[in-house]
């Protein structure tokens, strides 16, 4: 991980802190585990914090190869999607190490029981239903509405989404393409479309596209606990008091 | 390969040939395989030349996963680049059949001898050279100048491009990220760069865009000789009569 390319001082690293505070970001309780970032990793954490998004998200439905699903999340946490719903195929969700880099860290990965589940949590949550298809009624990828929260939906390696997850979703989309061959890999297909609709959805979505104070909160007190292996030993030390109490 | 969404008759297959013609981008002689390919295949073939361009073009040095390779080449296919340049690494270039769904088959695939010879018949062809770097000074993918045709180059998976390469290239450009992981699989970055490129490269370049009629006449002429099993006869057949005489 780079770490920024400037130097960093812990009396930044403590304006900073308070500064969380003052937005409500963060609370003093939270300053143990600050306390133990060094200033860059501190920094580091806000940087991306401040560019994470819930207005775009994505949902694999029985995306089964272990690469293809790391790849997925490694987009989502490159172009700054911190949720990404999974609903598991024939093969377990288990994203392989060396192709997540440890994006997996960064991101909130909500498991559902089906693709029934998983559409109406996100419709209750405000999202349009888009589902990856290849289909001549498909909206080009960049002609996606953009005006309200979406979730992309990408299915079976083979084949492809469910029925039910056609019918589920607002409407389908597809990656233009001018060649012979007329698919992408879903982790291709993924990343072009994670890239491409968070570009545009951060000029349309305006202030709806950062977290929210407290979706901010809950992201960073999560990633404030695991993001070293020290920080990681105080929040089990404190799991394990508040037990004993 | 999807055959397009409606029914073409071969009267209509039999006047695109004469308008070929006509255009210089087929002679007299190549009806022999035209009349064997079915009209979807004939009217297929003609709309993906028609998409293809030169502007843009890759290069991979020492991409050494033959996943890899074959990934670039489907998308290569995909977005209409019809060049590719392999600088090959320690592993020998083999794309994966599976991965890259036949695309090679539809590509002018360019094997230099090292880097240098590489950059050099790119310079000589007009190319602006830009090297793919996580580099503070790299320019955002989306500032890439395009009103000169580019090569973007890719390097290998762990070491990325070497000093030559970057020392060689005219500018260096970065698929933008604002995540915790900073890098993105070689794969992901060239299918994110070439859908990019070429969908701006379309608007800017115009005219200078598409292959040039001697470009498409190369082009279709080998597409037909190597498109089915039968064309891949007859010319065959063509050439043993060719080298009897």
């Amino acid at each position: 991980m780079r770490e920024g390319g400037f130097d960093v001082t812990s009396d930044e690293t403590t304006a900073l802190f308070a500064q969380l505070v003052e937005e409500g970001v963060l609370t003093e309780a939270d300053s143990v585990f600050w306390e133990l970032l060094t200033p860059q990793r501190a920094r580091r954490l806000v940087e991306v914090l401040k560019r994470r998004t819930r207005y775009i998200t994505v949902v694999l439905e029985a995306v089964d190869d272990g690469h293809n699903q790391a790849a997925v999340l490694r987009s989502a946490d490159a172009f700054g999607v911190q949720e990404v719903s999974i609903v598991e195929g024939r093969a377990s969700f288990s994203p392989s190490e060396g192709v997540s880099k440890g994006a997996h860290k960064w991101l909130t990965i909500r498991k559902h029981p089906d693709i029934h589940a998983a559409v109406r949590f996100l419709r209750e949550q405000g999202y349009r239903i888009w589902a990856s298809r290849l289909d001549d009624n498909a909206v080009p990828l960049e002609a996606v509405d953009l005006s309200q929260p979406a979730a992309f939906l990408f299915g079976n390696e083979h084949a492809g989404l469910s029925e039910e997850a056609l019918a589920l979703a607002d409407g389908s989309f597809i990656v233009p393409m001018v060649g012979f061959v007329q698919s992408l890999n879903i982790s291709v297909a993924a990343a072009i479309t994670l890239y491409t609709v968070t570009r545009r959805a951060r000029e349309v979505a305006g202030d709806r596209y950062p977290l929210t104070t407290e979706e901010q909160r809950a992201v960073l007190q999560t990633w404030l606990r695991t993001a070293t292996p020290k920080t990681r030993r105080v929040a089990q030390e404190l799991a394990r008091k508040a037990t004993e109490w």
